[in-house]
């Protein structure tokens, strides 16, 4: 008999079934037991009568517990009206079991999995992440993220760009050498790209417009709820701007898509969380720094006007303002000091002291950040001096400049901060499924010295 | 005046255009002269007269060099009947410029560009990447790369894959301490992953079906033309199978998917390379490992019949064999000896020392390899023993098969490899945009000691 799939048994009504999965979670009633059976489509109840006592059951599941694998065959019956429930999307029906096999079986758990929410720690959900990860919240989070990922792609390539892969391994530390990590290479050493940026940025010159995925890596010594070592960036990058506009009309367009689909594909996940999408403006709000301080010490007295960027409580501020004024709860922040900003931002001709960059803030945090860069070679070169790096070590990426080069620009938004900025989680980590910080790598790590 | 792309010029005849582009080529006529002007969507033939002899042109392009960026207005004309380019896009119309725009110049290039293939060794082509990728030929083996990968993810999510995103960053060199790279990690040490098997096989769990785009990397202290040290690995891996076939039946799927795309979208790029999709069969041939070197031994005399793996010449004259005998350039070689397999590989439980996993050959070289896991936690446990690996490094791996795990496997393509092979590339590193190798990370290493 060919296997149904949990969410194809609605229609099946008065048909027998041949069902796999995971017992998701397991009630006695007496003479009945009801399994929530679980596969890759969804949950469905099933019901079990112990023959004994009158059940039409043949096998009595009393030994089958909690993530114990198993195929059930049985029949689909509509349940009666009171007992419809409308939360799951095989709610009408119910599985009258037949015959139970038993696939494989599972030790017993380190928590109870039946609950909404897990009642564990972070910690304890880290180190049990293959267990964690099949609760529907859990797994929630990831269906999510993916869905994320694949808009952005998809509003990417409609607009011309084409998706592109670059090494994780480089051969210098062009962004400071402290915070990124060292490998052995064979003879030699080299490190892990903390993003794609100087990829990407050579790629313009062959495809004008290109988009990757890549991870990127920080060795920053610090633990917050924000950062990780690793994490997904979603970059992209397009030549013949006008101006730095465009590229914030390109991240406008990559947000809305990305909320629409994840409202329309993901309702179910986003009431797990009791989350919503954020609201935004027909065109999402945009000020300059130096005017979102002024606003900033109008509402609260706070006087960061001569502070280089936005503190925490800046960010967290200027995003309730926008909600208050704009209705909006993604604002565009522009004009960074470039002092701020690394060497390949480009200053604003008016105002040199800025640049035509651009973060998106949403719900008091950064959610995207970008912004024009440099196009003329030697204009690029006297910065990659003056930010006191070697031209050497910029070889290849001048290239791409020294060869010719449009006006562009490009952003990048990461992956799991996007997740967690939707879903409303509290630690990136839970957007993560297996996150690294400078005390974890999948377990806690001991603290192993490194020959030196 | 609006941006017109050169795909849409033929559409425009008749009409004045702002196209921006790179000056791909330039030919001088006396008073005429032609320039190819290249954008993301194509190639279009300029033409430039001097006014001082009688041309229309405003601005007459004597300085202008290939690579440099420009801004030309002009009109869209129909060319003469005897002139038509039937190879290219724009080939029925030409662009009369009225004005040209220099954005940004160019120095000398180091190779001419204007040739079908660069003049230059695969060094040189490597040490000027980002130029070298803007010519047609490198360029179109990217775009082609490009359709792999997305036709790859396109079969898996219609058969109900999730995409996941798996770390780089491991704390154990589980599949061989000596060919693996270490990082320094704060205080401690930490590895890049040889591949996402663990992981994705951890994820069966709880998405049944899952699939992963992950960097892989390899610290082989070998140069070969077919090896990298880091390279983009396309896994994939489900849950509740019945038999190995039906992961054999998913990669057939996968294949047939890319080549119908590959030759539907990139037909242009194949015609670079007079390259053709491999042709296969109906249903892809198979046979057992002992059964191809058996076949082997008949054809050729060479009598490897007790080798516990194909050899290089092996496979080439399998893949003859097939191609002769079943009309198919790809065949899967099945029941490899478990002794040269991973731990983690299913044994046949008709002929323990053989296994359920397969290679995917074709035209010479294995394109996929995958097979049937052990999912049973403690024969995975006691195989890990055996293989003499430490269970401690397994611990959440082992976790997945702890809570119930289905039968279940997997399989794995390099995109790189793929690309290489369909094409007929001689070197893998032409399919990859900055190919890493012992010798080289973006420019030749300089043999620079680690301290130690």
């Amino acid at each position: 008999m060919q296997r149904t799939l949990v969410n194809e048994t609605p229609e099946k009504v008065g048909q027998e079934v041949l069902l796999k999965g995971w017992v998701s979670t397991r009630r006695d009633h007496g003479k009945l037991i009801f399994i929530d059976l679980r596969d890759r489509s969804g949950l469905v109840q099933v019901v079990c009568g112990d023959q004994a006592k009158g059940g039409t059951g043949r096998y009595f599941p009393k030994d089958l517990r909690t993530e114990w694998v198993v195929e059930i065959s049985g029949m689909v019956k509509e349940r009666p009206i009171k007992l419809i429930n409308e939360k799951l999307l095989t709610g009408k029906i119910e599985i009258e079991a037949k015959e139970i096999k038993v696939i494989a079986q599972s030790e017993e758990l380190p928590f109870d999995t039946g609950l909404p929410v897990l009642n564990a720690s972070l910690p304890m959900v880290l180190d049990y992440r293959p267990l964690s990860l099949r609760h529907p919240r859990n797994k929630a989070v990831f269906q999510v993220q993916e869905t994320i990922i694949s808009s952005f792609r998809e509003t990417l390539k409609k607009e011309g760009f084409t998706e592109i892969q670059v090494p994780t391994i480089v051969p210098t530390a062009t962004e400071g050498g402290s915070q990124v990590f060292k490998i052995k290479y064979f003879d030699a050493e080299a490190f892990l790209g903390q993003s794609p940026q100087l990829y990407k940025q050579i790629m313009v010159g062959v495809f004008e417009r290109v988009f990757t995925l890549a991870h990127a890596y920080r060795a920053e010594p610090s633990v917050t709820t924000r950062h990780m070592t690793e994490y997904l960036g979603l970059d992209a990058e397009m030549g013949f701007i006008d101006d730095f506009q465009d590229i914030m009309d390109m991240v406008e367009k990559v947000v809305k898509n990305m909320f629409e689909r994840v409202e329309k594909e993901r309702s179910e996940e986003l009431a797990i969380f009791s989350a919503t999408v954020p609201k935004i403006s027909e065109k999402i709000p945009c000020m300059k720094m130096r005017e979102a301080q002024q606003v900033i010490f109008e509402r609260t007295g706070r006087d960061n006007r001569n502070e280089p960027d936005l503190e925490p409580e800046d960010e967290r501020e200027i995003c309730r303002f926008s909600l208050e004024k704009y209705d909006s709860e993604l604002i565009f922040i522009t004009h960074y000091p470039t002092k701020k900003r690394p060497f390949y931002t480009y200053a604003d001709p008016k105002d040199p002291e800025f640049t035509n960059s651009f973060d998106l803030l949403g719900r008091g945090l950064e959610w995207v950040t970008g912004g024009q860069r440099i196009n003329e070679y030697q204009k690029l070169l006297d910065n990659i001096k003056k930010w006191g790096n070697k031209p050497e070590d910029f070889d290849l990426y001048l290239q791409a400049f020294k060869y010719g080069m449009p006006p562009e620009g490009g952003f990048c938004l990461g992956a799991e901060r996007i997740t967690m900025q939707i879903l409303g989680l509290e630690n990136i980590r839970e957007a993560s499924l297996f996150p690294r910080d400078m005390e974890r790598i999948d377990k806690k790590l001991s603290v192993k010295k490194v020959e030196k």
